[in-house]
């Protein structure tokens, strides 16, 4: 037998970067207020990584809220799980408030997204039940299906042509073991910016009597006539079975929420195992959540102003000759293709050269050879940093043609760059 | 085939109490500052259903930190996963002194720690390893578990003999597949106050070369000689080689920490789903942490107040006849026996007759026609909320031995007990 831990010599596929990545590459310190300029390493950028669509994060009455909720409970409030001792009327509030404007019957909120839709996918799966999911589907629904021993049906990520194939598939095992499906599916895919086909999935619903539950963490807030999201931006948000969004994203916060028909609802508050074994949703979010959706909600010029940006981004890099691939919200992924050395070359250009923070998706997320720049505009960005961004992304691009990176590559890797690490 | 939600016309084992229970038995609304006195249904009840142990919720230094720290960075900050855009120096402070508090190498904080533990028991499991575990250990690590694909040994509670028989059998697959072997359990068992047999554990260690986690959530802060945990009491700290703690109980807030050697640490940062692909820990939690841990560190007084108040109860229960079982931490169960009608109607009388809140633990969490109150004593409750308790305890015993409870648990199950639901 071996030491558990000597597996560990291989530091994983981010970790094997580490020595050269960290603090700069991977787990980079933005100081200062959130928003589209922060500090970093002592100087401003303009910041594409922040997920806080709306700008909700600063916004006066949120600010206002957060503290004043965390000077009248404090961080701890309420102690315990709902079930035992951390149940208040502000957090039924929210949830009839998300019920409604999610047009559902029911909410429960989830004091985590990541454990939180774990356990709903674990609530709803017993042994006999089969899962159909969408290759691409997010980590958090991926280590749910893991805990799952019954059958299990992948698709091609947004490939309805295997989605039939494989619900064909679990038809017959659900029909074998006198079961249930559940179809798993994202409104946004985060890293693509690629809605999910949900309308496609939703056609085969009659057919094959399967349950619909969607993550979209990057459309509530973002997409739809109401902000309501994917669902309401393709029409079928009465079809979505049991609708998840985290508070991570445009709502900018922690924590999720879950909203079905009351019967599904009061099950999941019984029964999803991370809420009846752990603790409830912070007070201070909970009353500042409550003040993040009424914005969300009556001030749709937010929602606007953020689409003027997306728009004017994702039309300048096309415009621009960029590849931006399918994207049908606000992320807006750039393509290009080099080695890791020049993908590192070209974010430390595009920082230190042009003053731009953007995100970058390494292998093994994304085939290699390919360079994956990740931009997330928000309703707080300015023309301004639209268009310095658009005219770094120009001349970055020459640079990783002429063979620039490629040098530079090189020598980051040997450390011999001045400044970096 | 069925519907996938046919199955939840059986309302779990919890919530198949649901109608008698709710608002009630279970998802009370407990109002008013958290502390051994709080609200419930608009009267006044001694609460011992807080695990807030050192009573650090309304400390002035932790309520300034919460509120100043919220003020300053409101409940969005940072945004994202450390990995991409939520790092902050804050959090290393904090993984600084937890590291040094309890011995280890270096410390990670963790977003939450129920998935913070799940991601740990994955990180550590190739599919070739064996993993080792008491059959009582926390839903958190069972949903860990639930996710290894390789060999499982589940032994019996705090059976040592039982152990070293899986542990042979563990050692044996190991040895077949080339690989490492895992054992789990907790420094304090928070059902029934076990501590977990680490030091008899930890004596198997040389011989049989496996590395050991353990899930110090009840020990942290108020076992040992400097408030470690249950490794410090026992005298093993040293050998326990990934040390979990969250900081949802003596710490009263929320997140979670491991902490180790410093390679197992740097492995984790880069390796632990829930952490790479979910938010960081945010701000007014982590500055929080820091006055927390300060706190516990330097009032021992606290701790010493914890255990005369652990002590006066436990000894005043043995003293008056009840069964608190092995307890061996701050956690006391008192265990009676009974079906669940008569298990509601004591709940229902020793809070409205004798003004008592404590929590119930149910089949199946506990074998049927058992009783089991779970009492968790602070360093903020009296010694008149302590005797008041008891002399309650000894009155709801009468009445369960003569049968009053029998007859009020029909009557609470018709609904025909006035002011109840």
């Amino acid at each position: 037998m071996k030491d558990l831990f000597e597996k560990f010599d291989f530091r994983g596929p981010l970790g094997q970067y580490q020595d050269i990545a960290h603090g700069y590459f991977s787990f980079p310190k933005l100081e200062g207020e959130l928003g589209p300029r922060m500090q970093f390493r002592g100087k401003e950028y303009i910041i594409w990584s922040i997920n806080s669509y709306l700008g909700l994060t600063n916004h006066p009455e949120v600010r206002k809220a957060d503290a004043e909720a965390a000077a009248q409970y404090g961080m701890a409030y309420p102690m315990g799980a709902r079930i035992m001792s951390g149940e208040t009327d502000a957090h039924l509030q929210l949830e009839k408030e998300l019920a409604e404007f999610t047009q559902k019957e029911a909410c429960l909120l989830l004091n985590f997204g990541y454990q939180g839709i774990m356990s709903i996918v674990d609530a709803c799966l017993s042994r006999h039940d089969v899962v159909v999911y969408d290759r691409d589907d997010h980590a958090c629904i991926m280590d749910g299906i893991r805990m799952h021993t019954g059958p299990k049906f992948a698709f091609k990520h947004n490939d309805i042509e295997h989605f039939e194939v494989r619900l064909k598939q679990a038809k017959a095992e659900a029909e074998k073991r006198n079961s249930g499906i559940l179809v798993i599916s994202e409104g946004v895919f985060g890293m693509r910016g690629e809605q999910g086909i949900l309308k496609e999935i939703c056609a085969f619903k009659e057919e094959y009597g399967f349950r619909l539950l969607v993550d979209d963490a990057h459309g509530f807030g973002t997409l739809g006539a109401t902000g309501m999201g994917a669902g309401e931006a393709q029409g079928v948000q009465d079809q979505i079975d049991i609708y998840f969004s985290t508070f991570a994203k445009a709502m900018s916060g922690f924590g999720a929420f879950v909203s079905a028909d009351k019967d599904i609802i009061e099950y999941f508050r019984y029964n999803l195992r991370s809420q009846l074994f752990a603790k409830s949703l912070c007070m201070p979010m909970v009353i500042g959540g409550l003040a993040r959706l009424r914005l969300l909600r009556t001030l749709p010029e937010l929602r606007e102003k953020l689409w003027r940006n997306v728009n004017h981004l994702q039309n300048g890099l096309k415009d621009a000759g960029f590849d931006i691939g399918n994207t049908g919200a606000c992320v807006t992924p750039v393509y290009m293709h080099g080695n890791e050395y020049e993908a590192g070359a070209l974010i430390y250009d595009i920082r230190e050269t042009y003053g731009i923070f953007c995100s970058i998706v390494l292998p093994p997320m994304i085939p290699k050879g390919q360079i994956l720049l990740r931009l997330i505009p928000t309703a707080e960005h300015s023309e301004e940093d639209i268009e310095t961004t658009l005219n770094a992304f120009r001349s970055v691009r020459s640079k990783l043609q002429d063979g620039t990176y490629a040098k530079m590559g090189e020598l980051l890797a040997q450390g011999a760059v001045e400044g970096v690490l």
